[in-house]
């Protein structure tokens, strides 16, 4: 009845540890074997070991040094547990960065950095990725069919970029390639007869910078963020080359959340097993529900980089991370209902940066399983080992994929676009927020759903949500038009289809080409209002505010499910609504708050009878399903709730058998397999 | 009864059109002759061209290529149009700033700029000025007696500063002109004994920088602010003579709002016709009515510029702009309503940037006359040819001047020395808000207004207000002397007269010398409050507040008018009035908010029956006269208004009479002529 | 009874005066004589004089005029004054930068600072030293032996540093010799394997730079911080003895307050006598007495660096300071009453910056004696002279001492170590504010305090305060646990304790090692709070609020004195007593508001009976002592108070007797001797 891919076919159990760096206690290596005593504590069963270990791999150019691996990765390997082996380049040593210095960033200012820090060295650079292959060729050849070694991860957190001379030459090759050789068409693209704009030679090209063109050019924003995600991206394969030399393990890299400039739809190609870093902000004034939505969105989005694979939770805090703006600790509960929030996403693993906190450096705050006090009688030591206790019983979870009836398109070339964009509001245009506003009102009804580019396919989905969707490149326009016209359901609202590719806009009236007749309408102008400016939408009787953004648009065939209240475009449409082929679109004109999105998520979803994991939750509450039978009802609230089930499960952690009610706890977590 | 002065003897209409780059569209001509279409439609006659075309007129060094300039000007005047062709130094090509790098900008930091933006080069770089020079020569013996053409466009929002080795040689040798060498008079006028830091040799001047002196010299900035207003004006002036070497055209640029760094007091010398680009932030929450009255302050500022004699409106937008913070439509007839108000203040034209959406680009999302969806079947483009209807019904009203009895003296030297001065508060003093409270107070009784530098002519005037003229040379102390004696009504406030034109205190006590006997007072010491702090004045019982500022002053000779209610100068005189002469001084001695300046000038001004183009006017509504009998009602309440009149008028748009009162929609404009 | 240790046998009497800057006005010597006019009417004997005069002392290399010094020091002293002298580095004169470019200052991007504002020049550069050590010897040889001069008053608020490769090479020495040449021991203080910062040879080591490793490596900031401390205080060291070759007399320097990013507890014992520059924001919304609280702060920290003897208030205005974000005046009597706190908490001087307001520069506002109008006919001028006639009455208080029970740790190196962490806020954390709340408790009950830095010795005190201890090296833990021992009264709060002198955090449990015995507790889990977060503790039914910063302690044989009302530790102990050895400790595991403090202190200092220097004091005053039996109270109220006295006293301003009590009008000052 159910697929089930495990990850790791050697190792088919909830992966449990996190961060190791051993390395930083050389002095004292009777704390390695503590760890090891430690580890069976808490239920940790793997490690990631290596992660900017390259100063101790290699003290000096050309010289290496294992011992410190080899015994760690044996220790580990005895005490049951098994290892992902990073390669080092996350940071390089200093005797790298003297040698040769081209190895370190420039700025667009043109002034090349100082050693330091991490990620702060150029992808281009020839000798950098020379010094890479030949550490990572070395770690191949030594541990690449180690027993303990289930998966390379590779480097740490890619991130930045660079503006150095073999950068901007790189730029211009890629250019060249992407246009043809054809300076004509770069012209067109970027439409830089706008301010005697036009490229005469592909020397011309620079990247942007405060000080030439910045946001000025979006056309060239836009290639220039393209170009370092696929630089990136090129690096990331020539590093999993290198440690696929002398092995077939499959590779990895720490993704990490919403903010990062690098589009991973790209990246992802590069990547066997996706995994990301999650660091959300718990009891915070806006409430565990909105961050725990937010954090779902990210798992969905996540896990549907890899369609029908589980990911892997690689980092995750089990107390506060040190950078937030207030490291507020997790409560009792939240730390396994965070986790299990992450398997319930279709994680198979629940792994923590970082195992050990440093006595110095940046992140020595930092949480983690085993604090400065070194011993295991904490609170947080103790819910730790609580949540090792229960991954241990879900090995029959261990592979199984998550079903979802919807798509929500968040895609970072739009975010790019959007934030790019002079124009609506100065700064950024609540893109993400919009987007998750959409989730959360699938996530508050136990909704399955993935969270999707807008190149993916949306031929699989039931109903495709997508906000904002500024940009939409012909092939997009023309994605949309066939799902709607087979038979989709396609959600769009105000902005969409403003420009292509290269931030031109589409003549002949928004949204572009076809999609007029997809929607049904024609948006002629786009107002943008004060945080003071009060308007309202009404819906069937009720109002709802209406903030930021609001689309004057003229129905052609669409029916009109919403009208504006007040100002000059009173009683025009909000919702518009359009039969397509064997499919609908809607067509929300404008930004509402939560409140709206709950109540037309709730309606549509009924019309359309959409899967939700429970018929009814409470608030604060969510619940999701991986396939084979796996419900998990989760507890946001700081107090105890009942949730009514629709039929009998077996609890996977007490073994009990539940039926019609299940009672969770504050900060609750419920495992249930249908009997 | 009225002279009149037309800009353009042979064109003698309202000009209505604005910004067009047809060479965005070249891949598209077919779109040139549709732009010929919409311009009849739209009612407009006149068009910029060639602003920013300089890579498509010499797409490389020395070829130059004037075929679509020849085209569009062809047919914009077949059209029955004219046009402003432009100068197109506002952005260079990429291939001279590849070959001569020295003509981009270098900022304090010593880091010169990439290629990139607009109005990044060095106004001194004679590379620069040579290619200028050569490019504008041919401009002008090609189209210089071209019957289509009006006028020069010089470039485009000159503005901005470098700090080249060439700049900063020129500056020195401008310093060595102005101080006639006498680097002891440098010293003296700087006050370099402060701080140790006299100069000994002329080679030892920097400017300004963030990583030297920066505000710490205070007569070194003013002087640095002074050199680059009067380099960009030689540029401007090199400019005009090589337009000129083929024409007799007359020559403009489009100058910008009150925040540029600029000082247009010298710049609208090298000028013969005063046009400026304005971007009101209309619907926003401060209401219309203040930001109408900003905005009629410029427009009485350019105007007062060429006594006399038009303005012209070149810029402005029909919807929004792209890069305001919000970009929030104008709601229906506030686009008429604006354009109207700038023919009321004296402008002969209503011009928008820009003609038509580029695709690409910045400001792609700038509002234009046709949208991308390139059909006139919008909202906006009606209201547009509805503005056209009107303008073309004004042609005798072009060439009217504005009389107006009171002067407001708003002094960019002043605003410098002010936003320089480390004193008072931190950061910027609210001089142009100071200036614009008294100046509201005014539009609200429909009071013609002209906005004067401090070095202007001032006999004319019947009274003269000069908020915080901190700044007052000895050349102003006495023409306010001279002013006043001979029976002007001269109103001052707190820091009047408190340094010379280097910032040097005056010393023997505030206001600076004989000003002490013309407000018939000595100011103490300045108080400044906090925005937590309370306090008021009385005013023949009634209470105002008094607020940041508050010169505790000793009457002489003069009457007080008003007295502080509370903290240690409670009692104090607050407003002091002075015979003087033939003449009255006034001294407010504090700032306090709209409200007190409203009834203060509306009993002064009816004291000294200052002349109103209205007897009486609703709120949000004001008034003003051109010359010849016309009068211009504005109405900027979303509500329609009566307003009294003061005998029979002809509404020039309907081309009815009025009697008595004439009522205004939303946003309703009536331009009337006395019978 | 009392020891008396005037400063300067030689001149016993209070001092009253100012920076004095004759320079600025040799073009009209004429008000030379006019500054001693106004001398005598001011009451002002003592003048810094020649701060910022080396382009006039040296106008170009090797040539020198001490003309104007000649006349001046022999005016003043002819006039009965005294003179301070000073060298003139704090700004060096434009040849001296032109000629050798290194002496001006790199900045972290590495971009060297042209020349301008003042200590913008290197303190390691040989050239600088050279050029300061001729200028300090001729000084000295000339004037070292004048009867005018007092002291020698080195450069002027010395700051700032400087990223050039002479520095950076000094640093790289000073790290060797810091760490004994052994680079394991730097790489294991700066735990470098974190992030693979290994050094493998000194050439790596790099100042902390937005380019490179900011605060990424927290034991690098620290040591670059006390490093430049360190070269700083070499620096004045070395002019310290160019002023000696000729000269005995005493050296000081004016220093800053709180802000300041040198840590003066190294730059105390290069000099002589200490002095400094107090700057408060009276009459601001906070209110005067909490201001009033942070300025007794600092007097009692300049005052504890030299113990047994009186400091000098070096800088203060007469009115406000232009540099002020609002320049409020001081209101009357604010100015007698601020220089009187001065002289209550051990001042033997109430000086001014400046004697003469300049007529140019960038402090040309700044309060003064004499202002721009010339003459003594102001209130200030008046408040002035009545402040100098009641300290010419104080002889007999001059060279008195004030003993305090009490001390306070304020400790720079820990506002490093707090600001440079990466935990708990993002930011800085509120030590200051922390540790002034602490203070404020002390003060608002009248008394005398010491604030000192955590290596000071504690032996002498009855009860030391140390907030935030965050850090305490070895020697500290073990001091700690000494002073307890023996019978202190220790107070301690959370965080004590975490890291040693790099910023590693001590291992085995907070607070370190013998501290957990001392406090009888063990902090396991520091959690942090949003500002909207609601908690609070109860202290024998009282409830406080828990704000920011909770330690969630666990008592070993502490006992509990309040507990958290509210979260998951509820019911958890907050403040805990432990009896040690001879003596007590206290801790206080979290933040709370200035009430609590208040509350906290009075029961404390009640139960071990310190010694306060009146028995009940008004709110809104405060009273101190000096040795002797001086009393003075001081009054921030704006209205007039009753306070009542523990005996007979003789008022020294008016001769006459008060018993009982006394009444002090609004910011009033009673200065009273113990009949």
């Amino acid at each position: 009845m159910c697929n089930i891919h495990p990850l790791f076919n050697e190792f088919p159990h909830m992966l449990h540890g996190g961060d190791y760096n051993p390395d930083q206690w050389k002095a004292t290596p009777e704390i390695w074997d503590e760890d090891m005593r430690l580890a069976r504590l808490s239920g940790c069963n793997c490690f990631s070991v290596g992660i900017f270990s390259w100063a101790e791999l290699e003290p000096e150019e050309g010289v290496f040094n294992f011992a410190f691996l080899d015994t760690i990765i044996d220790k580990i390997y005895k005490n049951g547990g098994r290892v992902f082996l990073a390669t080092p380049s996350g940071a390089r040593p200093r005797w790298l960065a003297q040698k040769y210095p081209e190895v370190l960033r420039v700025n667009d200012m043109g002034i090349r950095n100082m050693y330091g820090s991490r990620q702060n060295h150029c992808y281009t650079s020839p000798i950098y990725r020379e010094k890479v292959r030949i550490i990572n060729e070395k770690l191949s050849e030594r541990y690449g069919k180690h027993p303990a070694v289930l998966m390379w991860h590779l480097s740490n957190e890619y991130r930045g970029e660079c503006h150095c001379p073999l950068c901007q030459a790189a730029f211009r090759d890629w250019l060249k390639a992407r246009y043809n050789g054809d300076l004509d068409a770069l012209n067109h693209a970027y439409w830089t007869a706008f301010w005697s704009h036009q490229y005469t030679d592909w020397s011309q090209v620079e990247p942007p910078s405060a000080r030439g063109d910045f946001k000025t050019v979006p056309g060239l924003v836009l290639d220039w963020k393209r170009f370092v995600t696929e630089q990136t991206t090129d690096f990331i394969r020539a590093e999993a080359a290198a440690v696929r030399k002398h092995s077939d393990l499959p590779v990895t890299t720490n993704l990490m959340t919403t903010f990062d400039e690098i589009n991973y739809a790209v990246v992802k190609d590069a990547l066997d097993i996706i995994s990301w870093d999650a660091y959300p902000y718990w009891h915070s004034p806006e409430g565990n529900a909105i961050e725990a939505s937010r954090t779902a969105f990210n798992h969905d989005w996540f896990r549907a980089m890899k369609p029908g694979q589980p990911f892997l939770l690689m980092e995750s805090t089990p107390q506060a991370a040190n950078w937030h703006v207030v490291s507020k600790l997790k409560r009792p509960g939240m730390h396994k209902l965070s986790c299990m929030q992450a398997i319930a996403h279709g994680s198979d693993s629940a792994m923590y940066f970082q195992w050990r906190k440093g006595r110095g450096g940046l992140e020595k705050f930092h949480g983690a399983v085993v604090d400065h006090v070194g011993h295991e009688h904490t609170r947080s030591f103790k819910e730790i080992a609580e949540t090792g206790a229960l991954l241990s019983k879900l090995d029959s979870v261990v592979g199984t994929g998550v079903d979802a009836q919807v798509a929500l398109v968040y895609d970072i070339e739009n975010r790019w676009a959007l934030d790019t964009l002079s124009g609506m509001v100065t700064g950024r245009k609540g893109y993400t927020d919009e987007c998750q506003m959409h989730y959360h009102a699938l996530w508050k009804q136990g909704i399955n759903v993935d969270v999707i580019d807008m190149h993916a396919d949306y031929s699989k989905y039931k109903m495709v949500i997508a906000p904002m969707l500024y940009m939409a490149p012909q092939s997009v326009v023309d994605a949309i038009e066939r799902y709607t016209a087979n038979g989709g359901i396609f959600v769009g609202t105000y902005t969409t289809g403003t420009v292509n590719e290269t931030d031109l806009c589409y003549l002949g009236g928004r949204p572009a080409g076809v999609l007029k007749d997809v929607f049904g309408l024609w948006a002629e102008e786009l107002d943008v209002l004060y945080p003071e400016d009060k308007n309202e939408i009404d819906l069937s009787g009720k109002r709802y505010p209406l903030v930021t953004y609001f689309d004057v648009a003229h129905p052609s065939s669409a029916e009109v499910l919403a009208t504006v209240t007040d100002d000059y475009y009173a009683g025009n449409g909000a919702i518009f609504k359009n039969k397509y082929g064997k499919g609908s679109a809607y067509y929300i004109a404008f930004r509402s708050n939560q409140d709206f999105y709950n109540d037309f998520y709730t309606a549509l979803t009924d019309e359309f009878a959409i899967i939700r994991a429970l018929p009814s939750l409470p608030e604060g509450v969510s619940a999701h399903t991986r396939n084979g039978g796996f419900l998990f009802i989760e507890n946001y609230n700081s107090e105890a709730v009942e949730v009514a089930l629709d039929g009998a499960y077996i609890n996977m952690e007490t073994g009990e058998t539940v039926n019609e009610a299940c009672t969770l706890g504050a900060y609750g977590i419920a495992v249930l397999k249908k009997e």
